[in-house]
């Protein structure tokens, strides 16, 4: 057996802790410590090492590659260039508008102290985007669709919260199946947002609210709901609590595609998910693999997913993968 | 625009038409030649230079890429290693349990010229091949499950023409609905290939032939059908051309993996192929492209799909991949 990759974890949040899972699975990767932003005493973690934030610059020497686990909208940004410029990182930046300026202050941290960073990786980033590279390169003739759900949507979940006599509730984004049935026929429709996903809220009024008056406020509600097909159901707390408590999501990425004299190809990729966090946890850790065996091979800089050959997020050797998996 | 990739094309089967059509939908190839066995002016193509297999080794310096459409049985074994020694090759090489010795020897020919051999390219092996990888890698604890079809099998095929009483007839391999809603649920069932397919015959009779008789001999018929759920459906011929002329395929690749405290997480990629050869060809053309620009880097010897990385495939440029893909 060779060394163990050695992996340190930035964050502790739903992500960092799937990490922390994510890693047991492997037999090829040890974690050093968890970096955090709080007090490391409060975070009562069994048999890890937890460190402030600010230490991570001692571990240099000891730490092969950094899971950076923060958020797209204020921690990565300042994260991930500030960790490039003394590990191989991976994070799961997901601000799709944002990506160009960011893989370019990570490329210019990474590439002056030769270190290796694959930047937004996890399943949308990353695995969803592999399958519409593939697709569009094999298919040139065609239309990509990615369909997102059936997943729990933090933003809406929190949009119905707002409405008036509303005391919990959460939302479900939910592709239309008339639109994915569209798209596997090869037809390729056209098809806004609103057409190809249905929303449902699971809510829990108020003692004597006017149920009517908060469904049609939903129903109604701009940008988030409007244009939408959407169901409101009313459960009780107890509901709530038993049956939506988790964290589910997936989606699909389906191409449409013409071949020859008119033939159709479809193309398709799905994910459904009980847990969204330890899944891009795990694609995480796996992609950490090969941030510190690209960086092995001298290939600095930041990089995305379509960089990264199958091979090199695989613990196996390329015999063992020729061999068993091609 | 850069210079085009210039491809050659060696065999002019099914995969070799389909390959024709799929450089005509790319904006950045040109076809130089078809290279055949046969008499080149008996191919009747339009508007390509033919010319025969011997001639291959005068267009060292004129194509860039030679896309092997050969079979794998005899043709590929004693093609891939020869061209390899001259040109960079793609090819669809599917002999499973040869794969390694094949590897060994393209790897020889292409590593001693400098050349860039992609081997066993197209969807199994192939993109199911990369899928298995993948999903393996990000959720170890968990189970790979490959399902072939709805298809028409070949081989099965000619079983049943072969049986008395039958003028004529085809085979589809079909995937058990039930078998993959129970890999789909997460739980991991052992399945043996006759409890996740079954099989589906059309079968035109000889006037007069006993259809009982023919109906036990091939749900009988031991290997090919006994162990399989068989449905043999008698149809006239006009009805056989009519419906069964095409030579559709497909499958699934799934895995259901546990991350953390039992989370499930099913990854699912499928396709459904109007036309088996046409989307082979395509694949073997989009990675035509990767062995191109592989060989620019001096990456030389024999690769695989798992030695490729997705954006290598693809015309766009790295940045325009980020910025509209990821």
């Amino acid at each position: 057996m060779n060394k163990k990759i050695k992996i340190g974890i930035v964050g502790y949040g739903n992500l960092g802790k799937g990490a922390i899972e994510a890693i047991k699975q492997t037999q090829d990767m040890e974690l050093v410590a968890v970096f955090t932003r709080r007090d490391p005493k409060d975070l009562n973690i069994n048999d890890v090492k937890t460190l402030h934030i600010s230490e991570a610059s001692d571990y240099k020497n000891e730490i092969d590659v950094m899971i950076l686990c923060g958020g797209s909208a204020t921690d990565l940004p300042e994260q991930t260039p500030y960790f490039a410029s003394m590990f191989n990182t991976v994070d799961s930046y997901d601000t799709h508008a944002k990506i160009p300026e960011f893989y370019a202050s990570v490329n210019e941290a990474a590439t002056k102290n030769n270190t290796t960073s694959i930047i937004s990786v996890g399943w949308d980033p990353g695995l969803f985007s592999i399958n519409r590279v593939l697709a569009d390169a094999i298919l040139p003739n065609g239309e990509n669709y990615t369909f997102w759900g059936k997943g729990l949507s933090q933003g809406h979940s929190d949009a119905v919260r707002r409405v008036e006599g509303v005391k919990n509730g959460v939302q479900y984004t939910i592709p239309s199946e008339a639109a994915m049935d569209k798209v596997r026929s090869g037809e390729n429709p056209e098809l806004a947002t609103a057409d190809k996903h249905n929303r449902v809220c699971y809510i829990v009024a108020e003692e004597g609210a006017d149920k009517a008056k908060i469904e049609n406020e939903i129903k109604t509600m701009p940008n988030y709901f409007a244009d939408y097909d959407t169901e409101v159901h009313f459960i009780t707390e107890e509901e709530l609590k038993r049956d939506h408590s988790k964290a589910p999501h997936g989606g699909f990425v389906i191409r449409g595609g013409n071949t020859g004299a008119g033939n159709k190809q479809i193309y398709e990729f799905s994910l459904k998910l009980d847990s969204n966090p330890e899944f891009t946890a795990s694609v995480l850790v796996a992609y950490a693999r090969a941030a510190y065996r690209l960086n092995q091979e001298k290939q600095f800089g930041a990089k995305s997913v379509f960089d990264v050959a199958p091979g090199y997020i695989s613990p196996k050797t390329a015999e063992e993968l020729r061999r068993d998996y091609l």
